[in-house]
């Protein structure tokens, strides 16, 4: 049975649950306005470990074994995880993939990792190839710094669209059955690059990405943003959020009164002091996993659209003179009926 | 309809097509063994560009359009990019990928890209999400020994089990009609970590993983090496070769006479000073496209397994300490009849 629905999305009929998630974050944001949404709260961003990339992989670690023990699940009964991350070669991933016992696809999608990997999990599940999936992903402050930009200990000063990387990891186990919030469709980007160079405006790199992936799923799917109660971008922070909100009306779509950017949300901008906002993959996978996820299930929201947006940097080629690339995907999650169909 | 068989196999009753490959080597492997299995020859490994980076991704970028343009397509039909690289971020891939008009999947599997990347579209291809994917994975020798090792112009002397990153690119189409080589079964591997500190020597590193792979795809699946023509991993080398073929007897298979390495094959380990043989993704996807399919095509062989191993090595991690964990996944791949069956 063909799937696909016009030119970059597909119809998931069998409506692929999302049976549980977890979160962790750390300090910083459980000190933020979504705190209450959040499973565990970290006092201290090490988690007990000697090094910030071993911190990042203990934080997924934690929340792939949380969820599949919320879905009163064992690892035998997931037949993949789902998992990528910001750090080179992905280690918060393999390494947590080494201490379970689940066959692993790595992925790699900077922050739009969330939605690549929930949406491969539960097409994964719709075609039958799984009975349970993981989608997971996470970032942390202090290993993204200094891998991305400069050791803390330099003490640089952050432009005001410098965002914040989340220390904090989500997952998401999808199975076949039971009353869940469910996915509906998966809408998969191109990537897409404006010629933005400055690692600390990521917002203005990723936002066309996200620009593009919205109309296509609006295009292809027929729905408006009138179908939603929730359309929330992954990172872009407060001004990459300004800027789709303006770019996705000259598409004819006005998301103005329901579109959030995780970003933007996870902390206090002016209290906290992260100038334009949140980012990294753990942002939109805490934000989803936690706040979009629990006010499906608690019938707050009926439909949303989480956008992951991914802001594929690296210095290897921005030393060699190349701008950054965006790529942004997008999966819709409904529970409860339908608001306009 | 689930498609699960034993533990962490699934069998694709569709059997997508590979309606097309394409490969790109350097000048090195152009001078092995299968020269002749390879598309296309580079005289320079910088093929017109100024970094190896850019080199790297101008044979991926090559590759996914020349498979495109055999199977007589266009970009518009292909439905899902399926691609991964070595280097940090998958730049190879990004700004491939950027040159395309295609949504975009990000992987990250180190040298087991090429078996991740054909799987996963072999899937999505079998559900019925896509009508046409294209999975593809590129190294570079020079790209990845700065990368991971130290820097060329050092000039560091090579133990006898190092590896030799293959300069080169693969790129296959899935589909979903024709009369050419398909995919029957997919069997992703668990990530395997059996103490390996030493990033000179892979072999050692992946062949616990290979051997996982091999013995649960034949587990799941009922088959024994008797069933294929041509078992093949991917990069572990003459060292990782041998301790494949002995561990997989504790098992009660025995592959001696049908088992192959890709990354033996691909150069004349003597004559052209390799020491242990090859490595890279590029390594089973050129010998993936290039020697075994072709041989698939012309009916030389009916029934071939391909294991593509990664070594889920990152410098960071090592210098903290880490050891070097291993993954691999298993695509059994079949054209013309049925041997034993």
């Amino acid at each position: 049975m063909n799937k696909r629905v016009g030119n970059q999305t597909v119809r998931l009929e069998s409506k692929p649950r999302i049976i549980s998630t977890a979160t962790i974050v750390g300090p910083k944001e459980g000190e933020g306005p979504l705190r209450d949404y959040f499973d565990t709260i970290l006092q201290d961003d090490l988690n007990g470990e000697d090094s910030y990339e071993k911190a990042e992989k203990s934080l997924l670690y934690s929340v792939i074994t949380a969820a599949i023990k919320k879905a009163n699940l064992k690892e035998q009964d997931i037949n993949y995880l789902f998992s990528g991350d910001l750090l080179n070669q992905i280690i918060s991933s393999n390494y947590a993939a080494r201490d379970v016992d689940i066959p692993f696809i790595g992925l790699y999608g900077a922050c739009s990792t969330m939605a690549e990997s929930l949406g491969l999990a539960s097409m994964i599940v719709d075609g039958g190839f799984a009975n349970h999936a993981v989608a997971s992903t996470s970032s942390h402050f202090s290993s993204a710094e200094r891998q991305f930009r400069a050791p803390l200990e330099m003490g640089s000063q952050r432009p005001p669209c410098a965002q914040w990387t989340v220390t904090g990891s989500g997952a998401a186990v999808v199975g076949t059955e039971g009353n869940f919030p469910y996915v509906t469709y998966v809408t998969n980007g191109k990537v897409k690059d404006y010629g933005i160079k400055d690692a600390n405006n990521m917002g203005a790199a990723m936002a066309p990405a996200a620009v593009d992936t919205i109309k296509q799923h609006f295009m292809d799917t027929g729905r408006t943003p009138d179908d939603y109660d929730l359309i929330a971008t992954g990172d872009l922070g407060k001004i990459g959020r300004k800027i789709t909100a303006e770019l996705i009306k000259d598409y004819g779509y006005n998301m103005d009164n329901i579109y959030i950017d995780c970003g933007e949300e996870i902390y206090d901008a002016e209290k906290q002091g992260v100038n334009a906002g949140g980012s990294g993959c753990g942002c939109s996978a805490v934000v989803a996993c936690g706040y979009i996820y629990k006010n499906l299930l608690s019938g707050n929201i009926k439909k949303a659209l989480l956008i992951s947006t991914g802001a594929l940097m690296s210095p290897t080629a921005s030393y060699q003179g190349e701008s950054i690339p965006g790529i942004a995907h997008a999966v819709a999650i409904e529970f409860g009926g339908d608001k306009n169909e």
